[in-house]
């Protein structure tokens, strides 16, 4: 019910136009913007103006057109200038990286996390990371934001991690630990009051891949991160679905096995139960061994002809068709993405997937879809973050950068 | 990466605005309006001003304020002059009604519909109840819109029922089925030339429960609508969720008993086998009985302790809550709507459904959902056809109404 804006309000929102688009298109001249945009070019310069005088964008070295006369300007995002701090805590990995403005790495740090640690011996290492990152940051460099990535339940309002069942971790208030670890200095020049953002890795994977991966300009996604749990993060309508507090996308906890194996989650029978590491490696007569190793292992040994692995590929594949046919037939998605170690059973097992599901889903549910590998791989959960932690500055250009 | 809109958008936005808040809302004084949309006294008077002008609403007759001075100027919807047309096609019955802006049902007509009828055999008699109701219309009314509700999958752009299993029905052009059936007077005087709009009968049960239901205000609503399929109308963070083609919330087929019965869609196991209305009779040993007083039947025989129709109402409350559990895990929801046959097990299995979705669903999920029924009731469907219908002139009022 909310009333048309003002003047000042329109404004902001051009400038979070323009200042989104080259930061999801690269360099852009302002033709191709005025068309984007749909504004006149007096706007395009105006808004153009005023974003470069912020330090957030560059004007310049137009492109050749190929045609007679001048060459149109290009707008180009300050990628090395502008940055956030983008951190991601999986369940066998802690990652760090500058990411700048444009979704470039422009630097990064990575550590195995051993299974089984608290949320402090994460936080710990990754605010070691980010000081170390930000001494090699050059002079005159804007922080814009950070966030981070976690395999858990995020709670919207504040970041609490609610529950991590992978990592065994319950209310862990993650944003304020990093936020104290990372100290004043650091904090303090994030430019706004909420330290470090906090988003589940399911959700800010999609993010990644709808903003510039294997998702892009389709308005109805469903990604799937696998590792120990599975997780989804869902873009129905051009829009996260993320639930009243934050917490929607826990596909992994979908029963599609009545009275089947116990989940960590105290339910029996979950999807995760039937497509997670342990049930790739256990269905092949593997007990014991653990991480992406060993389904790669898994996946390797099929390929070579070992009969049990070719079974438990098989038998996790259907699985895995099963659970995608249902959440084909709730959300009739055009992209279903498999991430995380489900990335590497759906390309050893895509033919058993993809007869599941045309078993299963309605036919009009699952006509255009398409099933895709992630394209920014392993960085998507990085770049997700990355994502989150620029929201702000990408809703008001202006006031983030001078609050 | 819409740009910021223009003046000639703003005021249609705020149009827009003012009209949606009678609508919903009812008679609203001038000074409440300058709260609700945020906007000044000059403004609101003069926005009411072009829709009074357009016969959209009226003003007059202040409430008594209670306090000293004029009484604020109330505006009113002009429910009786400006109206849609809302048709239902249900498994078993039709519904045809006329609905005054404000979702008023004016005047409506029902008729039964033999099970195993073909489309055309729906849109003959529902034409015939539009055009009596429309002999009854009071001169100067303006029609500004018509839509149905369908137990079926209906492609979003051109309203096609691709799929309506529980009928029976394959690729139907209901749209255009019904407008020639109403002829040109009917369908030009729709001031649009969509003709007849179709939507799926539980996606307009949301709408209109979330409009003026059960779940005003929520922002994540799960809407079951159960006879002989079950399907879901989907609302997160505010918006419909439809997926790519219209065609998301088939959670009837969700699968949740692998290698259960045989469904109507050609898998097995589907939700709609175990918590259908098939289910509940066949579980109650009733096997010839159909429809909703087959429902009835069996939950007045568990009332008066038959014990096989309390086995029934059990067991398919704990299948009713299994499914409901999974959604909640996947949605996050604040509401959740039993409607349709699913209303009757509902409040008969209520423990079970609980009890149910206690122990499959993850405690972040669950832990604010509410299980509701149905506050519109039985009228639910023709008053989401209405808001669908509504939807063109609340976007953009004097364009709908003077084109």
């Amino acid at each position: 019910m909310r009333a048309g804006p003002s003047q000042d309000e329109i404004r902001r929102q051009n400038l979070g136009a323009l200042l989104r688009h080259v930061h999801l298109h690269g360099a852009t001249s302002r033709a191709e913007l005025t068309t984007a945009l749909g504004l006149n070019r007096s706007t395009i310069g105006a808004l153009t103006a005023d974003l470069a005088a912020a330090g957030l964008v560059s004007e310049g070295g137009g492109r050749e057109t190929g045609r007679a006369g001048r060459p149109s300007l290009v707008v180009r995002p300050e990628s090395q200038r502008v940055y956030a701090y983008a951190l991601s805590i999986e369940v066998d990995q802690l990652r760090a990286a500058r990411v700048g403005l444009g979704g470039r790495i422009l630097d990064q740090r990575t550590a195995d996390r051993p299974r089984g640690t608290l949320a402090a011996e994460s936080v710990g290492p990754l605010a070691g990371f980010v000081k170390e990152l930000h001494q090699a940051v050059p002079a005159g460099s804007v922080l814009v934001g950070s966030a981070v990535a976690v395999c858990g339940m995020v709670r919207r309002d504040d970041g609490m991690v609610r529950l991590g069942p992978t990592m065994g971790w319950v209310d862990e208030p993650l944003g304020p630990a990093l936020a104290e670890a990372l100290g004043p200095t650091l904090t303090e020049a994030f430019g706004n009051d909420r330290g470090v953002l906090v988003g589940n890795v399911s959700d800010l994977c999609a993010l990644a891949e709808h903003a510039r991966g294997a998702a892009v300009a389709c308005d109805n996604v469903v990604y799937l991160y696998g590792d120990v749990g599975v997780g989804a993060g869902i873009i129905a309508g051009g829009r996260r679905v993320t639930g009243h507090g934050g917490y929607g996308g826990e596909v992994g906890h979908m029963v599609v096995h009545p009275g089947g194996r116990p989940c960590l989650c105290g339910s029996r029978g979950c999807w995760e139960t039937e497509i997670g590491e342990h049930a790739l490696v256990r269905a092949a007569g593997r007990t014991g061994a653990v991480g992406r190793e060993a389904v790669l292992a898994v996946v390797d040994a099929a390929d070579r002809g070992d009969s049990s692995a070719q079974l438990a590929i098989r038998q996790v594949g259907d699985w895995l068709g099963f659970g995608v046919a249902n959440l084909v037939n709730i959300f009739n998605p055009e992209t279903v993405i498999f991430g995380g170690t489900l990335r590497d059973v759906y390309l050893a097992a895509a033919a058993h997937v993809r007869s599941r599901l045309n078993s299963n889903a309605l036919p009009a549910c699952r006509e255009h879809v398409r099933l895709r590998t992630p394209k920014l791989g392993d960085d998507a959960a990085l770049i997700g973050a990355a994502e989150l932690a620029f929201e702000r500055l990408l809703a008001d250009p202006l006031d983030a950068t001078t609050g």
